[in-house]
């Protein structure tokens, strides 16, 4: 069975004609919060960081930093716009791998768009393929190889940028099937770097070296042509399980980027129900925090095992609080990542209410599921049942809600009305002439 | 127990006064014998292929590619350099581990030293230590890591090239801990990727992405400080062995250097043993080929499991073929590239003297152990025990015998006067001022 050249057989072949459009209107909408990420964290320290680490060594500016003023090669482009769209923990996820298809990808494609010009047609058909690949494969491997301790948005996205990348060079099927070769040998990142810059590095070294091995494929530096399943290469040695006909079959029937999903909130996903519990009883009842007397949830036992940070002290630990994502969710209809700041898990208006929240366990509750009960001071309770929370499959972020978090994300970087220009721009994706007028777009004029 | 903070403590605060002449020496050893591998390969259409692939991303052109005139950024010419080091399979050797040292390690060591001026001194005290983290690692992993599937000179090498690289920059310890953290979630490269282009790219990744890691370290760019010994970081994620002691005790006290050990023949070790008879047969008779009625070799198993091509076609496959081996060595009384020819393996005389070799398998016989029997025409019959091939632990490679080496290697390239004084150069490296003058000097003045 030739699980690799299966695949890049089937890249190389794929014609965008044939791309159902439910399967390009997910694309777009997952290009889009990608970007709303890059650009709202495109200074991050970790970018700033790795900018003036690497800067010096950047060849021909030929790429943007999305959202920034600096230019650099195409390749450490992909490397930082890979480190700014995850930083934030707030990208897309693919929930059967929870990989976080787009940065690898997407973070590869638009550099490469300034360089080689094509479409937006062009690209999005790259990207659904991108993600097609990455997915497939971590489906292949999920979750033994997750478990294991590999963070799969690393080890499976260099596939998918090489892919994507190797789909726009025009890479014929042995070339591409280099190229996932030459991807599948730089396959890295251990889940121990969380909490530190390095985790959002290897969705960015992800598309750095997924694009270098299209670039070195396009030029026949030859690999094996079995990176997937030979006895030493990608499946054998980094996971237990392995299931080929995940990689092999359907293909261009289903497509991964489907089943894509999107955080409304910038924290871990199992808080997602409590939040969205309090920002509707907000909304349904026009509360302003102030009036509340005490709040009651009922959760899934993940959530205090993961998130029972009682008194956090700075914001990062606040995304480990579900008191905190509550108090700020009541107070702010929001939990961004503004709310998330170290001013505001000090704010005595979010302590005051985070020590009123309480939270009792159901092991009954999936981890999508809540009951939340607010207590007034004036004695009324008033309850809400979260069945599925806002951003899981069943419910997923709409239209209006991605825009909503696009603005939340690049307002401050952008301006409000700037950003709307390329909100409006990166709808028309599949329509633009230009793929890279995005990037060009993504920076604010001064 | 802190492993990787322990060994980043002690390349931070090593000096060079402390490194034994002994020790000092064999990393000369190490560097000569490299650098004669890179500058002899540096225009295999491997680096040929990478250079025209990434040479219009590359930034500014402060560093040499071995042997050739054009000039590329620093962190290509890592790659680049330890591509040529490694294509032709005749770099060193660590054989407690067959990594590959100087590939990784002195590959982003020259490249740095044209960026950063630094004395030959201070050059071979950070090669010496990165070879002694390199190995360190791989003691601690070996062979386990190695029989699941992993190329170790890359995946260990990347640690090595880290640290040296660290250790020109200055890092302090918390920074060096970050540079082997940011260097260990690159780990990479598949034992799949041998006989082709990727399998000499791994130390050239690892060049490249440990020099990268020292880099962005120096920046603050957080890492994990446990990357060796974490549940989910180096070596319990890609390997099951894992004793730590290896990485930890005798640090400053013994040195992985001095047990390197260097390929007279470009070929597989298995088949040195009966080049070196036949090579000693030739040089006491003064025998030319012609008067060759057979030959008759008695060696171990694995000699005819790995190398026991009968009629091999092209140059490559000449490399797995005792026979072959033996009658170049009894014919020109060598075994390097050029005796591993697609026209040498063609050549009448050769292909007539190989039919007439044999072999036999004798059980009780070591890998480095060999007899030869060679009957002449006039019904002499020559005989030769060899106990421990040259190259091995007991009879290592002698001063001359690498300088020949390097001849062979570089002649071609450079021009014998020219390699003379490259060799001359390199022999000096601890006393040299700038140690970049070994870069400038690899390549022929037109």
């Amino acid at each position: 069975m030739e699980v690799t050249r299966t695949l890049a057989r089937y890249v190389v072949n794929a014609e965008f004609k044939d791309i159902p459009q439910n399967v390009r209107q997910e694309g777009v909408r997952s290009i889009l919060n990608w970007l709303g990420c890059a650009v709202g964290a495109c200074h991050h320290e970790a970018v700033d960081c790795a900018l003036e680490a690497l800067g010096p060594f950047s060849g021909a500016k030929e790429a943007t930093i999305l959202g920034r003023e600096e230019k650099v090669d195409i390749l450490l482009a992909s490397l930082l716009n890979g480190i700014s769209s995850h930083v934030f923990d707030f990208d897309d996820t693919h929930l059967r791998t929870i990989i976080h298809p787009s940065g690898p990808v997407a973070s590869a494609l638009f550099p490469l768009a300034e360089r080689v010009k094509i479409s937006g047609a062009e690209l999005l058909h790259a990207f659904i393929l991108g993600v097609e690949v990455e997915c497939r494969i971590g489906n292949a491997v999920y979750p033994e190889h997750y478990d294991v301790g590999w963070h799969i948005t690393g080890t499976a996205g260099v596939f998918g940028a090489a892919a994507a990348a190797g789909k726009i060079l025009g890479l014929n099927e042995q070339q591409m099937t280099w190229a996932l070769g030459i991807a599948g040998t730089q396959s890295s990142g251990f889940r121990e770097m969380f909490g530190t810059h390095c985790k959002s590095f290897h969705p960015g070294s992800a598309a750095k070296n997924g694009l270098m091995a299209a670039l070195l494929a396009q030029k026949n530096f030859t690999s094996s042509n079995q990176v997937i399943e030979a006895k030493r290469g990608f499946a054998n040695v980094m996971s237990t399980k392995h299931n080929y006909a995940e990689i092999t079959e359907g293909l261009g029937k289903t497509f991964e980027v489907t089943i894509n999903s999107y955080k409304p909130f910038a924290c871990g996903i199992v808080i997602h129900p409590a939040i969205d519990a309090c920002v509707q009883l907000k909304k349904e009842h026009g509360l302003i925090g102030a009036e509340v007397e005490k709040v009651e949830l009922t959760v899934a036992p993940l959530v205090l095992e993961l998130t029972g940070k009682r008194t956090p002290q700075v914001g990062l630990e606040g995304k480990f609080s579900v008191f905190h994502s509550s108090a700020v969710a009541l107070l702010f209809g929001a939990a961004g990542e503004k709310e998330y700041s170290d001013e505001m898990v000090r704010d005595p208006k979010v302590t005051s209410l985070r020590d009123r929240v309480d939270a009792k366990i159901d092991p009954k509750l999936r981890d999508d599921e809540v009951h939340a009960r607010v207590t007034l001071k004036d004695g009324r309770v008033l309850t809400k049942y979260v069945e599925h929370a806002i951003g899981s499959k069943e419910v997923p972020m709409t239209n209006e809600q991605l825009e909503g978090k696009f603005h939340v994300l690049t307002d401050d970087v952008l301006g409000k009305e700037h950003a709307a220009r390329l909100l409006a721009l990166a709808w028309k994706i599949e329509g633009l002439k230009d793929a890279s007028e995005i990037c060009r777009v993504s920076v604010a004029q001064k």
